[in-house]
């Protein structure tokens, strides 16, 4: 299985680098106690492998305070926390039509459930963002807008700190959904006005899955999603305040978190800027090889536009699944087919009908796949045309 | 810190099979792509991993379809899922005096927020409940009964097939929390009569911190915890029915579940009952050397009764805190101090004022390190009586 060409880095990142596998080891071999429970020299080794994680994300996202930063099984997790623990029946929520189904369907299960009022913002055929839409849409009772920093269907980069600027002047609060953007675009979470951060741990931060988090604002005081114990203040009824205990319940994800830990310090050893810069560049090759084909088309931003490391595709009107399946089996070219949870995005593409093929950039993608995927589709297309 | 003495098992158990470790490491090698996502070799590869898992935690667990069993950060995730899922305002919840905080805090904000009622059931000394008191406490909006299998605090071990049919004959459903029993006592879903079962990967299973899981009966649905992605029904602004998708939204823990897969594993070939037998003899080697120390009192179940292997001691009147500290810096022995996320088990043994040394016992754990604490707490003793 090392000889595939993994183009599903949207999805999770691969490979990892081999420092995160390392530190899962060490944390399996010789400290898998209980962080912030025990007071034993393996847990308390847990507990600042989980500060230092915290420390280190806290660093990468311009967070003052590590500890307004909790840990989560997952991006989608995360989510819940913040929109479930925040959003009070009778408010009114704004989101955009590219969000993820982990916000979608959150926030459609709080419509029907608590009478939670919700507004789509729309987008032009690249996934963009018009401002002045926004800016109509909040009423009264508008107490939050929830966007993705960038779309997983399109790779489309919104605007969050004209949007946090927008938010701050309307008295509503912002969430970002980071998952294609944490560790691949700069975020500054003070200087963005962004006032809850969701991000994975297995994208492009390069941890292992199982890992997750969110930045929550000192002023924000959320529900928790997870009642239970923190260890701390076990004689009380109630789920602690003090943070991050009140939102992390149970034990968490050591190892994961551990590695998770080198992955963060990898990204601020290399620097953002850099990682995008490389990405772009490739994402700009493939879509340059890809545009050369007769009757490819690609969705999202134009060449030249800046974008993540997300190129989605169609050959003509073959079906998106097919092509996939061709180029796994065929070609050991792993990409992703179908909606990818945005059914939406799919709207504003365009593509409902047929879906697309995804095919997704990492910091470790080379020239040579880029090139192989080209090929792979030209034969492909090649076939279908006959 | 190889040479620690681990009496932490209660928390998380440790050391695990090699066998765990290795999976973990192959996954994040070879195939860390997302389970249930795409339909490239390496996400393929990730649903079976994650099926096999099921497949062997339905067999442990006399589950008959292992989609219904679904995936969880950790028990408490569980707990919340199964909780907040089916209890509806007007209801009425029979719990223990010895639940953990997992379950008591869950329930608590459930009457402050959604005016559920609660009763709590009440023990003898040694955590054992009495079926009558249950019995009588069933009335006619009584929908669910939440008991731990085993208390983290003193080892009793609830009789939950009694339960389970005072359960089904006063039509209320059974929730088990299975933090210390699963993977050390026997569980059977169909014959103990249990319509939900949360469990942790990381304690009697042998996997990794971050796993755990919910057993729910096919004729329950609870409303999911996490509303987001799930590869299916992209396009349905609700959560998919299909299990396990329904409750395991978001990407999950494919390394940390090929590890528990391993440990799950590991407990079927060597039999939950010769576990159980190991663990409980030394238990009772444990007991009976501290026991012939002055001062020492253990609570819970008396020498000879069955428990799972916690014995929590206190030595006279000396802060738990403290014998925790010294054990940990003078004899590389760690065990846990204090309330354990569980108070009304401390009303129960009569030890709220000063907590306990909470010594926890696991499959590796050996003659050497059990003579080994004996004598480090007669040392302690010797000290404080001068």
């Amino acid at each position: 299985m090392k000889d595939v060409m993994y183009f599903d880095q949207a999805a999770s990142s691969w490979p990892k680098p081999p420092a995160v596998m390392d530190a899962m080891m060490q944390c399996m071999q010789e400290y898998a106690a209980n962080p912030g429970r025990g007071s034993h020299q393996m847990a308390v080794k847990a507990s600042r492998t989980l500060f230092e994680a915290r420390k280190n994300l806290a660093k990468l996202f311009g967070v003052k305070n590590p500890n307004d930063i909790s840990f989560a099984l997952n991006t989608t997790h995360a989510l819940n926390q913040a929109i479930k623990g925040f959003v009070k029946p009778g408010d009114h929520v704004i989101c955009t039509h590219v969000e993820h189904n982990s916000v979608r369907r959150p926030l459609e299960y709080l419509k029907a459930s608590a009478g939670v009022e919700l507004t789509y913002l729309t987008h032009d055929e690249q996934g963009s963002m018009q401002l002045n839409e926004l800016k109509e849409a909040f009423r009264s009772n508008t107490t939050l807008v929830v966007v993705t920093h960038s779309s997983n269907l399109l790779g489309t980069i919104m605007p969050i700190g004209e949007i946090g600027e927008l938010c701050r002047s309307h008295g509503a609060k912002l969430l970002v959904d980071a998952a294609q953007s944490a560790g691949v675009l700069p975020i500054h979470v003070a200087d963005m006005n962004i006032d809850m951060l969701a991000f994975p741990g297995h994208k492009g931060l390069l941890g292992p899955q199982g890992t997750g988090g969110l930045y929550t604002h000192p002023d924000i005081d959320l529900e928790p999603l997870l009642h239970g114990g923190t260890g701390s203040q076990s004689e009380a009824i109630r789920q602690p305040t003090v943070r991050p205990d009140r939102y992390e319940a149970g034990t968490q994800n050591t190892p994961g978190i551990a590695g998770l830990n080198e992955g963060v310090k990898f990204i601020l050893g290399e620097t953002v800027d850099k990682i995008h810069a490389k990405e772009w560049a490739h994402t700009q090759q493939l879509m340059e090889g890809l545009l050369g084909i007769e009757g490819v088309t690609i969705l999202g931003p134009k060449l030249g536009q800046n974008k993540t490391g997300i190129v989605s595709f169609n050959i003509q009107d073959v079906d998106s699944s097919e092509v996939a399946f061709i180029l796994d089996q065929s070609f050991q070219i792993a990409v992703r087919s179908g909606y990818h949870c945005t059914p939406l995005a799919h709207e504003v593409a365009g593509s409902l009908a047929k879906g697309a093929v995804r095919s997704s950039i990492g910091y470790f993608t080379t020239d040579e796949e880029i090139t192989a995927l080209i090929e792979a589709v030209k034969e492909i297309q090649a076939q279908y045309a006959k």
